[in-house]
């Protein structure tokens, strides 16, 4: 079943309100194996409107569109359905009766809005709104359905799970789509493109890869359609698993993984604890470690030695060493992770120091110079990165690198050359 | 001049991707007085975007499309816009210079796939794309305008900032929508509701106020409609200076400034510096404060102390406050804010410690107690702010309230009582 979604409403088009609910439909319905083959965003007025249901109902089974069925006069939505259908709005008992017992649960009283926002167009069904006023409307004509909804998220989604996905799926008897998206970190886009060429052209047809690349992580999402999702998770996980013989390093995570998390499973598995010193990434690398729920468990502390002093002071830095090197410098970077390790008495430290930019540059070492080292119980090594132009990427950059070198060390893949 | 935004790309579909694309590009339209009539989302296939350009070319003076224009084999834009418009692939010498230009800055080789990439339709002008290898597409046929570029969003905004919306521009003659955000901290939205309604009722009907928060911050847009510029800012100039005069305080930028830029430059024309002490915020804040260019001026450095014997040694915290009081407490935060400004020789020093959640919380102390101290040349003050259950959220507001509170003793605010 082919499905289009509309959602209505100037705040999307001025730029105002992002388009969550898109997104939140779109996977809703992708999960349930509906396809989703267009999205379209209309203003508040009705030949616009009208103009999109045609195309939409031309092109696919299902329509579902969201927004403009409030009670204020710039909601037009239900009028406009109404003169599409060519039907006439009517009291409907059963969505008055959803609207009252919604009003006592918040002890308000009934007022004359309310009795209109019970009124819907003769010819369809209201689907109940558990959270609003507004009861959603479901036409069906000629073979085809048309719902439409309030543009309130939590309204929107709880009809959507109680009601409309599931009537849905009844009508659906198509295969069901399936993804998995595999995290890569290391190597660009097109050099990962060229890397994995020899897997890519093996793929069976009905697989399918896109390459959705993120500063410093580029995403491999494989689609296939199955009637059985069983088996389609079958003929996924074994291309994952010849890709993962091809790019052992790379792979850090699949789905909704983050490096962060990954990083501190890692560390909590083998009992190891885990200290930072940043210059470059000025506690953002911290701050991901941090934002991991639990991660007080294998993480203990930060310094972050912005001022040239302060490496020395907190983090045992000689002067000499800035001296003959300069900040952004293997020599250096390395004695901050030295320094912090002992200092905080963690068994691994991470330490970065670079020129984030947009200033600092120099023909030697020009924005985008980044020195990353890891700390341990037996060595500490240490790598040159050369990222770009941008401040605030270079920060994101320089912390997922850091992070990338001490997995690769808690998997036994840093004794091993660098990958290309 | 109406415009249509086309999004192309399988992720948006199945909702993987939320399309801020869309909200981006609608915003900084409107914001140059060009109207967004219609946003449509559509997948990877050549059909179904031909039928989107078809439909929107069909209702438009421009179309703005964005993805599919990368390297690999599911990018298929260039080649479906070939076909659209009956041209082919030529190779384009400036789209190749700037290629170079991007892959010697980032020490790359120049491989095969990046030659391919400066192919574009023969009858295209290519737009210089700053910090990626796609060019952008600008292709004019029937007085009709279709721009295409890259879907990485901070290549298409630099793109559109630079090229397509000032050339769009000069094309527009109609009245300009103009905007202006006023930038609130300090009380939530219904309450500042309350506060400013006197201000709010007194406004002409041409100026429209929207209330846009965020966890911390509330956000107030003025828009007005004027053929000419300079009479909207005159107008929306006012308003604002009557509404400062109600909640000066809690007013702390305008359109796209953040809380650490403003703190920044406070510090920077104070001719102050600051360090700061972190728990709960984990990092978080030294990364505000650092994610402004230029800010080693005045931020030298912070310690971030998860642990609590990291406090009692790098920040010479009182083993007696830690167990008299706990770490989350007044005067523990006051000891790490002192401590890392003695330590770290800064005028003044911020601190933070507090449950961030999920886990962690008491009856006495639940999820979301925070506590934030200043630490100044005359006096060290706390504060206890109770933020929800949300650890993201929980962390974003614990910086901001801080960066806040230096604030206000910049301004000498500080020692009015705290806004209700």
């Amino acid at each position: 079943m082919k499905v289009e979604i509309i959602n209505i409403g100037d705040e999307l088009l001025i730029g105002q309100v992002v388009n969550t609910n898109a997104a939140w439909m779109a996977r809703a319905l992708s999960d349930a194996g509906l396809k989703v083959c267009r999205v379209s965003v209309v203003a508040d007025q009705g030949d616009h409107i009208k103009d999109a249901i045609d195309h939409a109902l031309d092109q696919s089974d299902a329509v579902l569109m969201t927004g403009g069925l409030g009670p204020t006069k710039d909601d037009i939505t239900k009028h406009v359905l109404c003169e599409y259908y060519d039907s006439s709005l009517v009291f409907n008992e059963p969505a008055f009766e959803n609207i009252k017992h919604l009003l006592k649960l918040r002890g308000r009283e009934i007022r004359e809005h309310h009795k209109r926002q019970a009124e819907i167009p003769d010819i369809c069904t209201p689907v109940e709104n558990k959270f609003g006023t507004a009861p959603g409307l479901w036409f069906e004509q000629g073979g085809k359905i048309l719902v439409s909804m309030p543009g309130v998220p939590f309204e929107m989604e709880a009809m959507m799970e109680e009601h409309i996905i599931p009537s849905l799926a009844g009508f659906n008897t198509a295969d069901i789509s399936h993804h998995k998206t595999i995290l890569t970190h290391g190597i660009g886009e097109s050099y990962l493109a060229e890397k994995i060429t020899p897997w890519e052209d093996q793929l069976p047809p009905y697989i399918k890869l896109a390459f959705l690349p993120q500063p410093g992580i580029v995403r491999l999402r494989l689609t296939t359609r199955q009637r059985h999702k069983s088996t389609a998770e079958k003929e996924i996980a074994k291309q994952i698993e010849k890709l993962q013989i091809l790019i052992p390093e790379l792979i850090f995570g699949y789905g909704d993984d983050t490096m962060e998390e990954v990083v501190g499973n890692l560390l909590r598995q083998q009992g190891k604890t885990l200290t930072t010193a940043e210059s470059c990434t000025g506690g953002y690398l911290a701050h991901l470690i941090t934002s991991v729920p639990g991660s007080s468990d294998y993480y203990t502390g930060s310094v972050v030695s912005y001022a040239n002093d302060i490496k020395e002071q907190a983090l045992s830095v000689r002067h000499n060493s800035l001296l003959a090197y300069g900040a952004v410098s293997e020599q250096v970077v390395k004695e901050m992770a030295e320094g912090i390790r002992q200092g905080f008495h963690s068994d691994y430290a991470l330490a970065t120091s670079g020129i984030a930019g947009p200033g600092g540059g120099t023909l030697e070492k020009p924005v985008g110079t980044v020195w990353v080292a890891l700390a341990g119980p037996d060595k500490t090594i240490a790598k040159k990165f050369r990222f770009g132009e941008h401040r605030g990427r270079n920060i994101r950059r320089s912390a997922l690198a850091a992070l990338n070198m001490l997995r690769l060390e808690l998997l036994s893949y840093s004794s091993h050359p660098p990958p290309k």
